[in-house]
């Protein structure tokens, strides 16, 4: 398996209501990416689309090949990848094994989201089992607040508890002029305050309905020998389809696996991580995520918002450049701004919002209710 | 890059109106493609699955997971790849990346479709340019006879040169007891008397619309020494998305780039190949997929079905169990029906369809109208 390095990434601001077309949106990122990689167009050997909600909200399938068109690209191999909420993520995960495995030099890994201008919870909820889940009112919100009210319940976590995440998110999206809420200052009073959206979750507890692109090129390293930042290691992992067929709701136990599987495979240990940009899609997710992953007991995980370890001169910082929570949850997109978010980090071009010279990154994606569950590791 | 084998395959009856859902589908022809293997379903490393529909039939994404935990491989990686109505090619092709680089040593490909219970009129529309093509009426059917009226204008074909593509596929559907049509005998009158859809393509000029499910699995030829059927090479590329984009509407670019490329990769000869699984969606496709291969010069593809060439003792054998036309096109699963037709024509196991002591069997998959286009080379 070849070495595989990032030569280049773009994104476009997150927005609500994007004035462009959907395809307008991922061609820009995939310029954008191929301009900042250096490379010339026709060196790109394929390129892998990530989207959810197109089929829907578009009437257009068949995204990967339209968007290369789009893109000047018509020619090279292009297809979708695709783990409903994790789509971007699948996309990576195809690039990562195109290019490992030497069928393609450069790939490219791109992700389109175009979900504002229509009420995408319906769409959204087809992540969910549509036979046994979404027959009985599921959605991704419900489920998310029915698995908080049982973590509440069984933790018996303070009033606020999870306040932390979204004040931590807003704070990492000042400065980030991609970030949906690059602007938006937001106190523990505003998020506390906040209307409940499905009760225990409060609006500030939920990313945001938003659009956006984003692009990523990977190539092979030694082809890119100056390319600073690698990815140690590619993982997919899925869980129990169904929340309820799970051992305990409250584990997320693919995640866990997927993580453990990724720091073995790459030889590094969980403390070398100095950062991890998770899927906290819902401010309940990433506290479980931060305990799957180990950073956290079970039921502790809140307390590392609570505390300020997650914040950016915290033990494990995460969502460093606002996240999914307020840089925006674009869902197809989403890993790929993820992606260049870590790399900004590594390379030390990320502003404002710049971590103390970090060396490993660690991202994780989540298809459904960590149903499917993608985990690599960049390092410098 | 690792050499692939295939070790097993399962295919399902192709009908309509299955009594199965969905799920049961995908996960029955996963358990039948792992016990043709001889492995312990916990040997999977990796599923992957194609499929167009069910965001808009079954209101359900995210099926790879939902079928790893219906087919018992929860825990196992699980991601849908997509192409339009090449999804189980592009399935395949990610299975053939993920072997090839080492991320899995066994890994599936699978594919299912269920649509024949509604009319999939426009999601298949989907495959083609939402903005510019649909609302002028475009569906895949009426590009189809779009492009058949230009061929028999700018060809001058003679009235009913296209009937031996039928009569071919229909008899060769006799026996496979997985055919939609395996016991429909197919006369040319039949063919050329039948109604007109969208002229100037008559119903017998379509493949029909039905469901099924198939799968193969996938291994490293150095842990399988005794598989026989290798993959030689595997290539996707793509045209201009949109038809009045292209040079020539009646030549499949890519379709012929994909089987150059081909070819060269894997240094196999035109002539060498005894025998060629196309994508005869429609007649006509079948008829420019020949020519774009080199079997036939530009105009005359058609001669190719009305002289024998295609037929199982002719030249170039294609649809040697039915292909799309009669043994059926349940979109996401078809390419996969073709991998296992393969295997048995290059295993002898193919029954009153075998071939003669095939060495070498080429496979094509179009999403929309030739515009991705996945082409896979097997060998004993």
């Amino acid at each position: 398996m070849r070495s595989v390095s990032i030569i280049g990434t773009g994104q476009l601001p997150v927005k609500k209501r994007h004035e462009a077309t959907l395809r307008q949106l991922g061609a820009a990122a995939v310029r954008e990416a191929i301009a900042a990689a250096g490379i010339d167009p026709a060196d790109v050997d394929a390129l892998y689309l990530g989207n959810m909600l197109a089929d829907e909200l578009q009437s257009q399938k068949h995204l990967a090949a339209l968007i290369a068109d789009e893109a000047g690209l018509a020619g090279v191999e292009a297809l979708e990848a695709r783990a409903a909420t994790a789509s971007g993520a699948a996309a990576l995960r195809v690039a990562f094994l195109a290019v490992a495995c030497g069928a393609a030099d450069i790939a490219i890994a791109a992700g389109v989201e175009k979900m504002s201008a229509q009420v995408p919870t319906q769409p959204l909820a087809k992540a969910l089992d549509a036979e046994k889940e979404v027959p009985d009112g599921a959605t991704m919100v419900s489920q998310s607040a029915r698995v908080m009210a049982l973590y509440n319940q069984t933790y018996r976590t303070p009033s606020g508890a999870f306040t932390g995440f979204a004040v931590n998110a807003h704070a990492n999206a000042q400065g980030n002029e991609n970030a949906l809420f690059s602007g938006k200052v937001v106190t523990a009073e505003d998020v506390f305050s906040s209307r409940f959206i499905v009760p225990p979750l409060r609006l500030f507890d939920c990313s945001p309905i938003c659009d956006g692109a984003a692009a990523v090129v990977l190539a092979a390293s030694d082809l890119f020998p100056r390319a600073p930042v690698k990815i140690l290691a590619s993982q997919v992992t899925t869980d129990r389809f169904r929340l309820l067929d799970r051992t305990d709701p409250l584990v997320l136990e693919a995640a866990g696996r997927s993580i453990a599987k990724t720091l073995a495979t790459a030889g590094i240990r969980r403390e070398a991580v100095d950062f991890f940009e998770l899927h906290d899609a819902f401010s309940i997710v990433a506290c479980l995520a931060l305990e799957a992953a180990g950073f956290a007991a079970p039921g502790q995980g809140w307390r590392l918002a609570a505390d300020g370890a997650i914040g950016r001169d915290g033990r494990i910082p995460i969502s460093t450049r606002g996240g999914l929570k307020a840089r925006g949850h674009p869902i197809g997109a989403t890993a790929l701004y993820q992606v260049g978010d870590i790399v900004a980090q590594l390379t030390g071009t990320a502003g404002a919002n710049q971590l103390p010279e970090p060396k490993i990154g660690l991202m994780q994606s989540f298809g459904g209710l960590a149903t499917t569950v993608l985990t690599h590791l960049f390092s410098l």
